[in-house]
């Protein structure tokens, strides 16, 4: 195992790797029309980490370390890039102004300020739409197995970004902000922290866990391997929710797409207004065991194990 | 082959089987947030006439009519559902204030009037989302041969759904009526006969079509069945669309999703205003005869033909 130093070339090779594959993959004119091909071009260039592609790559690469079956980045690349289409419109849908109303982000104006909130909102349609074309697009001589293993990894992303996870968060999100236009001359409801962990498991947790257990079964590992990843990506990205708090709280530059101090202000209820820092710090450090855990007891130690140490150290 | 006054059963007896699967498989409570189950829920079960479902499983029966293998009803059923989930999100967003800004479809609010614009947004994202989990889901026992006409049908519906077609033409159409928030101050675009062509391929004839074709594909039809049901369903979307358009003229009630005279009242070309009633009939009879003509020459003549007939006779 290399040093931890040693992730951020991982990353920057992996998102140089993700980043071509988006550009190819983003429908453009003549064949898609060419407003709507800028504005979904837009977003998706529109910088970040590329955390959760990573996370599908280095899932594959996990179980390809185990398996005599060679690389699989060929078929988690795929995976990886639907993973960062489906963030980008959730992200765009969420800045809109009938949610959560934000002007920037990454430092540039979102979509809607720049396209309109029309055409903001459909090239989020086009994004989410584009992802399960780029799942469903099966490379040649592939067999039974393979193509059920497709057909798996496009169901968990599927379930993790519809109305009973990604989607069902940011709707429990907007109702305890009070933005709902019913809600809005009344009361807002107040999250408590069974309700908040609920809600940051939908809204963010879900799609990190398909990130990892899309690029975990696409690479063929067993279900023991595709449970150990689903029970070690659940904890990550919990403990990634909780810092994210944290640096919020701190005034840091966060990076679930938020403007520093925001939530607080909004009167979102966070994991330091309910614990304290302190007790949240100590909650994020107990997930990233569970996390390391679960990769250690089936022998899939690897960069995910170091994806967890950085999780909790990062300070932006 | 049945009188065209029997397709009226056929049209009742799929529907029912429609609107059950469609109660069976939308997301509930406590697994998904009861408040976007219930918007969700609130569009789907608005009422409609199925016709983009009935003509996957009317595809689907015209595959089995010439083939050994049986029905292929069980397989069909998913994907017809997927379609009316697909067509049923693309209404919640066509009809919100930053779109077309309608207040009623079929004579009851809209769902961004009941619920609020945010969460009209997020039922739909979930209803695109939950018609790929439902066609991903595999039967059990399912062979290498069925999974890959399962991804190509995903596929064949993703693409249909997607910037390139149906998100394309909303995009398109939202440019030329001058909606765009960037184009509001500035003049309208005009779309001359081929961009309006264009643009109603896209936004409604894209997902016509994937409705036959994922039907036909799903039941195990050749690739010459699949293609001559090809050519059927974009004749038959267009014969729909222009159909549509002079009954919208005509002042009878639309079905595409219109108040009556109110595309003439936007200033948004149509057919009729194109090239007047009389052409426009001629035109929609002309696509007919070209869709009837595929079915013919690849022995496929069943209830698709009956649909046709039924599309270029209707009076509202």
């Amino acid at each position: 195992m290399t040093p931890l130093s040693d992730l951020t070339e991982y990353f920057s090779a992996c998102k140089a790797d993700i980043d071509e594959a988006l550009e190819t993959l983003l429908p453009s004119a003549p064949g898609c029309p060419s407003t709507i091909a800028k504005a979904m071009h837009y977003s998706v260039t529109a910088g970040g980490k590329r955390f959760r592609p990573v996370l599908t790559l280095a899932a594959a690469d996990a179980i390809d370390s185990t398996s005599a079956m060679g690389s699989s980045r060929a078929l988690a690349l795929p995976f990886a890039c639907a993973i960062e289409l489906i963030h980008t419109y959730s992200l765009v849908h969420d800045d809109l102004p009938a949610m959560d109303n934000d002007t920037l982000r990454r430092g540039r104006p979102t979509a809607h300020v720049i396209f309109g909130d029309g055409l903001a909102i459909l090239s989020g349609d086009g994004l989410l739409t584009e992802a399960f074309t780029v799942m469903a697009k099966t490379g040649s001589r592939e067999d039974a197995e393979a193509m059920g293993r497709r057909l798996r990894a496009i169901g968990a992303v599927a379930e993790a970004a519809g109305a009973a996870g990604m989607v069902g968060g940011q709707a429990i999100d907007l109702e305890a902000s009070g933005l709902n236009k019913q809600l809005a001359s009344g009361p807002t409801t107040q999250l408590d922290a069974d309700a908040l962990l609920d809600m940051h498991e939908r809204k963010t947790g879900a799609l990190i866990k398909a990130a990892a257990v899309s690029g975990a079964i696409i690479a063929g590992g067993s279900d023991a391997a595709v449970n150990a990843i689903r029970i070690y990506a659940q904890n990550l990205g919990l403990a990634f929710q909780i810092v994210d708090d944290i640096l919020d709280v701190e005034g840091a530059a966060p990076d679930l797409g938020k403007t520093a101090g925001k939530d607080a202000a909004a009167g979102k209820p966070t994991y330091p207004s309910l614990y304290g820092v302190e007790a949240s710090r100590n909650h994020a450090a107990e997930a990233a065991n569970r996390a390391r855990d679960a990769l250690r007891e089936t022998g899939l130690e690897s960069r995910l194990t170091q994806i967890v140490d950085w999780v909790v150290s990062r300070t932006r």
